[in-house]
């Protein structure tokens, strides 16, 4: 941001940050209040109990102000796990949130290493593993197994899925009311041991 | 801390917070480092995959560095969750590990408000979830199920448990060499439904 002067100014404020999230990630920001909602739902009826993780941080340097420790250095990790998990029918439920503007594909730049190596180890121990993937310019979201996002990772050498993968291995949500994205009606379809 | 001269050093980084650890919680730091080494030869041994969530920290400013968001102030936020959580046996499973150098009693004031909302989301649900006390001064270290944690809390006004509710209650887990707390073997004794 340029000022008059010259001045340039650094320093911005949560407010700022919510505000260029609304500018730049308008439609992120929709999908995560849509899945807050829905697990708000599944909740409140007993359905199941999925939250959101904390952020990584990691802090470098912290002060003490009136017996209480303030962070004055710290920078965002790397995500080494996936955003949301809980229970559902006793079972772990694991997946993790993204949107696109694009239409032809889904860039695995969206999902770090990290992640792709703790969806790994999700499937290994048979939790309920997915990725919730919203194509915004399309007005369409769809679930995608875990195990079929590792199936496309090791079988070709790309940086994208095609919209046509997701579209044939996905499950597209459809988009309610009060259970705004029903997600677990996929899972009780498509997981046989539930 | 005073320096000579009276200068008032309150700038401390990680080095000093760890250094901080080892002097005033040194047995924390072995709990934790305990249950690490479990995990991961759980993991090694596809056992189970059981991690540590993320610190949660409520960020107030952020600045812009070489393209780089540096966060410059933030606080420690009240946990709302457990350290741990993961899947055992396509299981949720989920608990808090904490330690006292108390003889006679575990401390309430350890666990959160939001961490019993928490295990008592957990229990509903059919999850695996239970506390890992260890009494430092006795080198004792137990599992209590979720449910008896809320059992005494809900049909007790007191501000801490007594050893004895946890000695009969609980399950003392027996340090091991790879399997350096071996917890999992406590759960598929008590669990019925592995």
């Amino acid at each position: 941001m340029n000022y008059p002067g010259g001045i340039k100014k650094n320093i911005i404020t949560i407010k700022d940050i919510n505000k260029d999230n609304i500018n730049y990630k308008n439609r992120g920001m929709n999908l995560e209040e849509d899945l807050n909602i829905t697990n708000r739902y599944y909740k409140d009826q007993g359905i199941a109990y999925i939250y959101k993780k904390p952020t990584p941080i990691k802090v470098v340097k912290a002060n003490f102000e009136n017996g209480k420790r303030v962070i004055t250095e710290a920078y965002y990790s790397e995500p080494s796990t996936t955003d949301y998990n809980g229970i559902y029918k006793g079972n772990y439920i694991d997946y993790e949130a993204k949107e696109t503007k694009n239409k032809n594909n889904f860039p695995l730049s969206n999902i770090h290493k990290h992640q792709i190596e703790h969806i790994r180890n999700i499937v290994k121990e048979k939790g309920i593993c997915f990725l919730i993937i919203r194509f915004t310019s399309l007005n369409k979201t769809y679930l995608l197994k875990g195990i079929d996002l590792l199936d496309f990772i090791d079988k070709n050498q790309k940086s994208s899925i095609p919209f046509n993968y997701i579209e044939e291995k996905g499950y597209q949500i459809k988009e309610k009311y009060l259970k705004r994205l029903d997600y677990l009606e996929i899972i009780d379809k498509i997981w046989r041991k539930l």
